[in-house]
């Protein structure tokens, strides 16, 4: 009896929040590798917002998931049939394995793991795309200075958690703004964030004009909307803005809201800047290296939110990001690691 | 019989486009210099989009003119009364004189022009700051390569016609983005721009994906609204938006459109930069000497649309100016030169 791999499969592209009609829930046999292919068993898979854009038609930075295929996602996992000379049974890898619980490999854009550098979890978090997100947005699109105030957004979430931290590390000022007196809380009293701003309760703009005094020098954003034009009426002369992403937004039913404040930019001689991860793979492994040296030296916290219940949780678990339920880095338990 | 000084002050903060009683008609006699001061006949007064934006309270890049001062303009004159070491009778000279016949000066900000090289208004247009803006937007924020497409928006006005004249001479592919036929065709025909776009009669988007195959590597936004929006569908890898008006919003009673897709900057990792040309300052006699070379040359073509009839002749001047009624630099003519 050959074991059974199940998947989620997009059935249908949403008109705002995905619906359970969206989906399909298919099983298939376990496949059998062919030379040079290999076979993953999935132990946890992340679960991101951007996945919410991947399932619209059109062109952006990558393209989008078809109908009637496996659902994207990062995943990690370890190998179980190898005819691939590059990775063995037994090895723990990174992937884009999809929403299932065995995914054959060519080995493509798959990387190896070292769990007992930190628990598989970790990385699709601080140490996988979310992490590295935080960095090259920091680094390289942001420009961050020593003495900088930083603003995040999103900021009890997988990339804004970490993007937080390491601009503490480097001597900023850091703001979170992120939903929940909880997600404040952990911000400011387990992260070391010197404010943070609950918007569905707090006004965003007084509040700010008090936790940054010397306005805005770097605003990561992730959530677009509302957020976005409150920050540009305090930004710093020469203020940069990483568009990381806009979670308010991804699942509009009226058509994307723009930053009505945009000629705060010409005020402040400010830049909004976008950005894709991959851009920056080549630099991977080094700012792997160095969030894991932080991790490890106990100067950054990495949270992982894990949710039980398999591929056939996966729907929910999305709903759950976009609700704003999770802190840390969403991540679904596929089977036991 | 001391000769009259008309002066043009703003009586009201207007909502949307200015109307007649946000502006008092006032009589005083000319000023007399006193130690360290001069007095200035305006010959010529540069009308510009940036004078709305001065009108409305509140901070912005520069401090707005008070109800009941005389309207900030800049302008071009000559010196008739001098008790200043660095200025005689006689002297041409560009400053922030306002909208008056005469002005007082301490010679702040005033520097000496030579009507040799260039007729003063182009001093208001080509060789002042809408020339400037042009030079150092594309050069220093948008750092213009050769080969680059390069669109601009309000391109027959003072700015865009220089910005495209100047990308133009860099080796760039440019595109004009105007309002008429007439001004489309003076962009192609006799600045030589490789197409133009009428927005009032042709689908700026459509037109933008044949005029621009290899889509937009900067875009130099003098307008906002809808045609940033259209831009934003065709920006290429890395492209950079230069920011430096928005004259589509500068009138709107309903708050400015933000630009709905400014997710195209992280699709294609593009920047979006807001400029104020004083920053450059220092720099301005090395780019007018630059401008006024290209001009001697015939490499760059000067246009200025003078308006007459004196200071009274402003409210109109500047209506004239929003309903996109100008091509070129629209430059008010106050007294004969």
């Amino acid at each position: 009896m050959s074991p059974t791999n199940h998947q989620v499969r997009l059935a249908a592209r949403p008109s705002g929040l995905p619906r359970p009609s969206d989906w399909s829930f298919v099983e298939e046999p376990v496949p059998t590798p062919a030379a040079g292919e290999f076979v993953v068993a999935v132990s946890f898979m992340s679960v991101d917002p951007a996945m919410r854009g991947w399932m619209n038609a059109g062109a952006s930075y990558i393209a989008p998931v078809e109908i009637g295929d496996v659902m994207r996602a990062g995943a990690v996992g370890r190998v179980t049939a190898s005819e691939h000379p590059g990775f063995a049974v037994g090895d723990h890898v990174y992937g884009e394995f999809g929403v299932q619980e065995y995914a054959l490999s060519d080995g493509k854009g798959v990387i190896k793991i070292d769990p007992s550098l930190a628990p598989p979890p970790t990385y699709l978090g601080t140490l996988g795309l979310s992490g590295l997100t935080a960095y090259f947005g920091l680094f390289d699109v942001a420009k961050l200075k020593d003495g900088d105030t930083v603003v995040v957004s999103g900021a009890a979430g997988a990339v804004g958690s970490v993007a937080g931290q390491i601009a503490k590390l480097k001597g900023c000022r850091v703001i979170g703004i992120a939903g929940s007196e909880e997600k404040c809380r952990w911000l400011t009293e387990d992260l070391g964030f010197d404010a943070a701003i609950d918007y569905k309760a707090q006004d965003v703009r007084a509040v700010l004009r008090e936790a940054a005094p010397d306005r805005v020098d770097v605003y990561f954003d992730n959530v677009g909307g509302e957020i976005l034009d409150a920050v540009l009426t305090r930004l710093a002369r020469g203020a940069r803005i990483v568009i990381c992403g806009a979670v308010s937004q991804y699942n509009s039913t009226e058509g994307v809201r723009g930053p009505a404040n945009y000629l705060s930019l010409l005020v402040a001689r400010a830049s909004m800047t976008g950005m894709v991860i991959f851009d920056y793979a080549p630099r991977f492994p080094q700012a792997m290296a160095e969030l894991a040296g932080w991790l490890r030296e106990g100067r950054l916290i990495s949270r992982e939110d894990v949710v039980e219940g398999g591929v056939s949780a996966f729907p929910d678990a999305l709903l759950s990001l976009f609700a704003g339920e999770n802190i840390g880095k969403l991540v679904l338990r596929v089977a036991p690691s």
